[in-house]
């Protein structure tokens, strides 16, 4: 059985306008995901009734399953069920249904019903309605061409619960056992889009075909995403998981169930596990590290203490760095991380530390330490570590790379990795 | 002349999979509106080759502009580019001023132009350029039907210095100059919303007709928008500029002329202003006002030290908080948040000083504390001031704003300003 051709309409002036981000078709796509289907195409207009008949016209001759949403409130400029029952040839005429509905809906809250309200009961004569447990305006069902039409309100909260408790459960039934969808995601670090995909075309010359392959920058990390459209290629999948494992290694953050996660957060996650506390002692990157740190909750377990150390003196204040090693090799060098590190460790009491000095720019390059320069120190008292990169980008991505990245090293040095990390960001 | 017909054709799996929403979009919409144009039509598709085919000789029929986003990466699922130049019926070939451009991004990163990256350059043969100054995909432009076509990428910052540079200029020249258009946009921080919306309802019902009022919310700060589209009403809106700025005083930080300004930015451009350095000793915000600061370029000609005292025992002997001030008040508290700012003062031998302690959440909130509280001290030896807040919202939101707010404070200090800031955010 081929897919079913599922489209959305969403209407709107305030979609056009730049005013609101579009999370309903998030929401939808997400809802639908969940039971293995996929929204092929979203048309968005304003609210004006001919666009919408035409998009429904157009859109009716292809689609299984149109998913309108928007329109169903009370002003003028609601104007779904109008163009519905235009498009299907039908008549506007006031539903039972939807009057019980709202007559209800008013009693409950102590309003009156209005006329403005009223319009909301005018629905096509040939729409099924979709109860509506929050909100004044139902959704309504119907069918132009064989394709079933949904009408859902533009308020999220409304459409959440029409779609969880109706709209779904009702697609569902209709979605034969055959279409098969599963989807795993894997959140990569150190590797950019454009060389992975270059890695997999060499290494794998003989990717299956059953298995897509897709990516998904979210800089600075990466997201792989591998699909397969029928059970019986389970196997193939887990092996062909198990392949990529082995060759991307380390550079594998975690696979990715439900939401995302950050590097601080896997970091932070690996310090309790070990019961361990980590401190920070930042130049260039001006307290971001901490900052990532201390965003996710429960940081306090495995934080205590943070040191921004800007200046060439407060290192030597606020760390101990020696002011001849800072005259002697530059602020930014490996002596100077390394001492940074020591001092953070000793006055923090922390058993894991980051230390960080480097020259974000755009200014304050030299010849032999040109802008993107940075020595970053990682480690425990007893098994410090630093190494030099040179990230190039402007400052922000600079400062994110290098948090990124020192975060990376403690992580991977939590899980007992010994490799030096070989980091292609392009 | 009625108005151009701009349609936008957005591209990409992961905008049809719900994993990610659509902030391209109403990016565009908001640079177009600025010079009076607006979008009528929208639709996405996924990485599907015919599907962006069809679409594209579609709305090439109807439309005067066609934007498309996305699409244009290194990896097999881009295929903008083909889907164009199967449209407009040209070929494929290698763009010299893409190569180039893709040569010089690949040597200042140091990186080796690869396969993959390669392939960014292969371009419809009747296309003309469109300069990406920070990515490595150039955008491109070109006509179909006398629809305008321009390619866009899909990451955002790509997107919109593309857009800024290139893009809005030249739709702004080929608008009629009877379509006369005035916007002026300021930033606003400390008001909400719906709650400035309500304000200008109540003290001016006689708002001019003339004047379009618009508010894009960009969290923590605010937009407020006044458009005129003749331009006889020129002096009208700047004398209502004048009663605006009377009325919400130190609410406006500035007048947005080109790109938006972080608080940050502001704070750095007064202190080098008048020759000061500041420092940061923060808890519930964990390095993210110094790392804010940071970030702007020229920040350690004012930033030296930043303190991250996360513990009670930290705040002790990083800033010589006093143990039994802690003891007696709770790290909570106006007295302790006063000492962190005079310790961070005596340590990094700063002029100003801002200084927190709150609550961040989700847990650690008490009866008499709940989550959102905060003490913020901030100001000079001399100087020095303390408030407490209650900010309501997620963990991110309060750290944010909780760091926003901070610099706000310091910059009214600057500005000379001695009347206690009215924050209402709702």
């Amino acid at each position: 059985m081929s897919e079913k051709n599922i489209q959305l309409l969403l209407t709107g002036n305030e979609l056009m306008s730049g005013d609101i981000v579009d999370s309903n078709s998030v929401m939808i796509a997400h809802l639908l995901s969940n039971i293995g289907l996929h929204i092929s195409r979203k048309v968005t207009v304003g609210d004006d009734i001919n666009l919408l008949i035409n998009e429904i016209e157009h859109i009716t001759q292809s689609a299984d399953i149109l998913i309108i949403n928007g329109g169903l409130g009370p002003t003028i400029d609601d104007m779904t069920a109008q163009a519905v029952a235009t498009a299907s040839k039908a008549e506007l005429k006031e539903n039972v249904e939807a009057l019980n509905h709202l007559t209800a809906w008013c009693e409950k809250r102590g309003v009156n019903l209005s006329e403005s309200n009223l319009k909301q009961t005018i629905l096509p004569s040939n729409a099924d309605i979709i109860a509506n447990p929050i909100g004044s305006a139902v959704g309504f069902r119907l069918s132009i061409n064989q394709c079933d039409i949904y009408c859902t309100p533009g308020v999220p909260k409304e459409l959440a619960l029409m779609a969880e408790q109706e709209i779904i459960p009702q697609l569902k039934l209709t979605t034969s056992e055959q279409s098969f969808y599963l989807v795993r995601r894997f959140l990569v670090f150190g590797i950019g889009e454009a060389k992975l995909q270059e890695i997999l075309d060499n290494t794998f010359p003989d990717w299956p075909s059953e298995i897509e392959l897709g990516f998904r920058a979210s800089s600075p990390m990466l997201e792989l995403k591998l699909t397969i459209n029928h059970q019986s290629n389970e196997p193939l999948l887990s092996s062909w998981i198990d392949i990529i494992k082995a060759l991307l290694g380390e550079h594998i953050l975690k696979e990715i169930k439900g939401t995302s996660a950050s590097m601080a957060e896997l970091v932070i996650e690996l310090l309790r596990q070990k019961n361990k506390k980590i401190t920070t002692v930042e130049s260039c990157t001006g307290g971001l590290i901490s900052s990532e740190l201390t965003g996710v909750s429960g940081a306090s377990n495995v934080f205590e203490a943070g040191f921004v150390t800007y200046s060439n003196k407060i290192k030597s204040t606020m760390v101990d760095v020696s002011p001849i090693t800072l005259e002697k090799f530059g602020a930014v060098s490996e002596q100077v991380v390394l001492e940074m590190a020591k001092g953070g460790l000793a006055y923090s009491e922390a058993d894991f530390v980051i230390a960080v000095s480097g020259i974000a720019g755009p200014k304050g390059g030299t010849l032999e330490k040109p802008v993107g320069s940075v020595w970053i120190a990682w480690g425990t008292k007893n098994q410090l570590y630093s190494q030099y990169f040179c990230i190039k980008g402007n400052r922000e991505y600079f400062q994110k790379m290098t948090s990124t990245r020192a975060l990376d090293l403690i992580r991977r040095q939590l899980l007992g990795s010994t490799e030096t990390p070989n980091y292609i960001n392009k």
